[in-house]
């Protein structure tokens, strides 16, 4: 076994066998509704249904207590009242389970009779020795095992992102969003109050996780800073990580407590944590996956001059004053670079930076011949695109010449498989960072496949620009902290 | 004729007929391009194509010269070689015509040879009155008028953000963008060069247009500020206009001069040009839209304390800070109405502020009782909501209880119909600012019809927040104008 196969949440994340308390043939009910989503999502492992009354749930085989179960599960989830937790996490304990999701709220978020339960929760796993994810969680969700117990069902193909959140919303509901951006979760780890298992665990994981290749947080509040700091940081410089914290303002703080009863700190506090950390900040959900995106699929910038290639005046010149404002040179382009380019750009066009085509003459030109020469050239460190050409743009001159339904279908087809194919090429070739926008839906055919292969691309121009500008501090950053280490 | 039917730019954005040059039957050719989506969109007047050689252009009968064309169109179109414009517009003056669109480029913004055409175009139509919008434009687009030949379609129904536009890229290609929202434009200019119809004649336009309910700019640089600063301050007092202006960064300002010849200044003489005049400036083409929305939907705010409203914690905790991050507050609610609201907030929820249902018990309690108590408490100024239910998560438990396909869609509608009416309910009943968000597709069931009955929701708490920030910071000036001119 490696590394991360001996990751104390490794047995939670990708369990062989789940015992499951709280799912019953009512389908009004959360815990139900939890079991037909991994059931639904294709989960390969064994399920033992753990139930009072019946004899079968949801079609599986059900036990009337955990002893009844004929093996020691690696995983147990409840979603349970909480006043049952604490006995049915005794029983589990004396069976030899040794990993548990508890979804059930009622624990020190809601403060009293809650937190003597924790207290009780805490005292029985440890005595058991039980790694346990939550209480007041949505638990976990990994595409790459088809585990996913959570209320959304799984969307696209598994994702590279790594996400431990306090909040499961920011797991379960994200799903259906990163899918509309074509791209996805590694793993999501749900938090909820952090019993036992806490956001410096999951930076452990996924470290080693070799499906992920960025990290992602949502903060509440981080109880131990020093400890935090001194992971993250080790963690850093192998893998970015972005975090959303909320706690920073007063009402972010006081939700955040009333949510999983986390304490937070000012922003000071947590922008001076996460910089020693290495970790970049982002201020929106939006942002947070923006900036993974950017920082999951790009190399390391050489410098801050960005060329943009754009065949639309307004959005080339909104990706240079966007690009500008996030720190970035928009030079013109070096007088070679100019004389080979303009051979590609019509006289309506420009070859200034932004370049502008205003139209294609060739989608060559645009998808290959033009960011080849303009990324040979060492004054180039970035190229931003914009992507516009719709389907439905080719269709009407093709419906005129007689060419329509399927065959025009397959023939655009063609068309977006050969321009993604040049372009993929060009991403192959240079070990520089590429970025695309597009105010198109990101779900049109000539994105999606850019994408799958490896491009991000963003819905607007400023969106873009912040993701590298937060790809440009991270490297800072990393370097920051790789000199300090090394001194 | 009304003031609005009198405006210079009335004929131009609704002609009832319309002389068309550049168009063929060469389906690569953009003239041809833009009259098959003019024809394509549905424009009920008469369209003369003039062409020298075809007797027939698309279908229609085309005229070898403008004198052939039996009547005097309201507009003529030019999509023509930059050196054949000035003697056509020549023609079309002798013939009588009075306004005109031209899409060529090659005029002032590529220096030289253009820059004399554009002089002697001046020449011409000042000697003939005619209004011209352009040249290196995209023209127009009116869905109310079913006019729009640009180069993509019209989609979604006709709308109430007014725009004009230093890039035509910004009308024709935001169609899609603002359909895929559930919003859209009530007309939209593309001035180009701005020949003799710059930014302050579409203001005039809009602030009479019954269309037009907010009005939006994308600005590369504004020849006369003293003239624009008179008119869209008295604009302004009547329908909120936002600015989204690129020219205020070195590269944004370069950008622009090759785009459109237009002379950009810094951001400080802008921003404090469009604070006299009340304009909001916005800092991306998203939120120059998510602005108009806002502003365009919602009453004015009596204060900035915002209540929250969801069913999940992360989200809710979001939307707090983010609020908050915009100038409002997030206050408890008072004890009355948590008294009142308790009663609808199962026990693992919170009816602190945010508040937090956790799961729906009833969907009334959701989208009436509960917001009705807000907002019925006067000490709740604007009110937020999450959305989130999605049509696939009621399917499941209904096709585990046998209930599956049509019939199981029919319920399912009938829920988010009667969820959206009891929330429209609300909406009408108070006169304070509601918006939504999701992190879901807003092309959805419930969020398209929620949308449609006039509920702006937006992708992310933060850019709901920003948008709700615009709407105060757009009153307050409003405010300041009105008090400044009655003294």
């Amino acid at each position: 076994m490696n590394n991360h196969q001996n990751h104390p949440l490794f047995p939670i994340a990708n369990p062989k066998s789940i015992a499951f308390y709280g799912a019953s043939n009512n389908y009004g009910s959360m815990g139900t509704m939890l079991l037909a989503s991994l059931l639904g999502g294709g989960y390969e492992g064994k399920v033992y249904p753990v139930h009072l009354k019946e004899d079968q749930v949801q079609g599986l085989k059900a036990y009337r207590t955990i002893q009844d179960v004929p093996e020691i599960p690696d995983l147990v989830i409840m979603i349970l009242p909480n006043k049952v937790v604490c006995p049915i996490m005794e029983e589990c304990g004396e069976k030899g389970i040794q990993h548990a999701i508890v979804v059930s709220g009622g624990f020190k978020e809601i403060g009293g009779i809650g937190i003597e339960l924790e207290k009780e929760l805490a005292e029985i796993t440890e005595r058991y020795g039980i790694k346990i994810l939550g209480p007041n969680c949505i638990g976990i969700s990994n595409p790459h095992h088809k585990m996913n117990p959570t209320p959304f069902p799984l969307e696209g193909p598994p994702g590279f992102i790594g996400i431990a959140s306090q909040s499961g919303s920011f797991i379960t509901q994200m799903i259906n969003y990163l899918a509309r951006l074509n791209i996805g979760f590694s793993t999501g780890f749900s938090i909820g109050n952090g019993l036992n298992t806490n956001l410096v665990d999951c930076l452990t994981y996924f470290a080693d996780c070799p499906h992920t290749r960025v990290i992602a947080l949502y903060v509440e509040g981080i109880p131990d800073g020093e400890e935090f700091i001194k992971v993250a940081r080790a963690v850093s410089v192998k893998k970015p990580i972005v975090a959303y914290y909320i706690g920073g303002s007063e009402a972010g703080k006081r939700a955040g407590f009333s949510h999983t009863g986390s304490m937070a700190g000012p922003d000071e506090l947590y922008d001076g944590m996460f910089r020693q950390a290495g970790i970049i900040r982002a201020h929106s959900i939006s942002e947070l996956f923006d900036f993974c995106w950017a920082l999951g699929q790009l190399p390391k910038p050489r410098g801050n001059r960005v060329v943009i290639l754009s065949h639309s005046g307004g959005p080339g010149a909104s990706a240079a004053d966007s690009c500008n404002r996030s720190g970035f040179e928009i030079a013109p382009l070096s007088e070679a670079t100019q004389q080979k380019v303009a051979e590609y750009v019509p006289h309506t066009g420009s070859f200034n930076n932004p370049i502008d085509l205003t139209f294609f003459r060739q989608p060559q030109d645009f998808f290959k011949t033009i960011p080849n020469l303009v990324l040979e050239d060492p004054e180039t460190d970035i190229l931003m695109v914009y992507f516009l050409n719709p389907a439905t743009m080719m269709a009407r001159p093709m419906a005129n010449y007689g060419i329509t339904g399927e065959e025009a279908e397959k023939q655009i087809k063609d068309i977006f498989d050969n321009n993604c194919n040049m372009f993929a090429e060009v991403m192959n070739k240079h070990d520089k960072p590429i970025v695309g926008f597009s105010f198109r839906s990101l779900d049109e055919y000539l994105e999606r496949n850019l994408i799958a292969r490896g491009l991000p691309i963003f819905p607007d121009p400023q969106r873009a620009a912040a993701a590298l500008g937060a790809l440009q501090t991270y490297h800072h950053l990393r370097d920051q902290i790789l000199a300090d280490d090394s001194e």
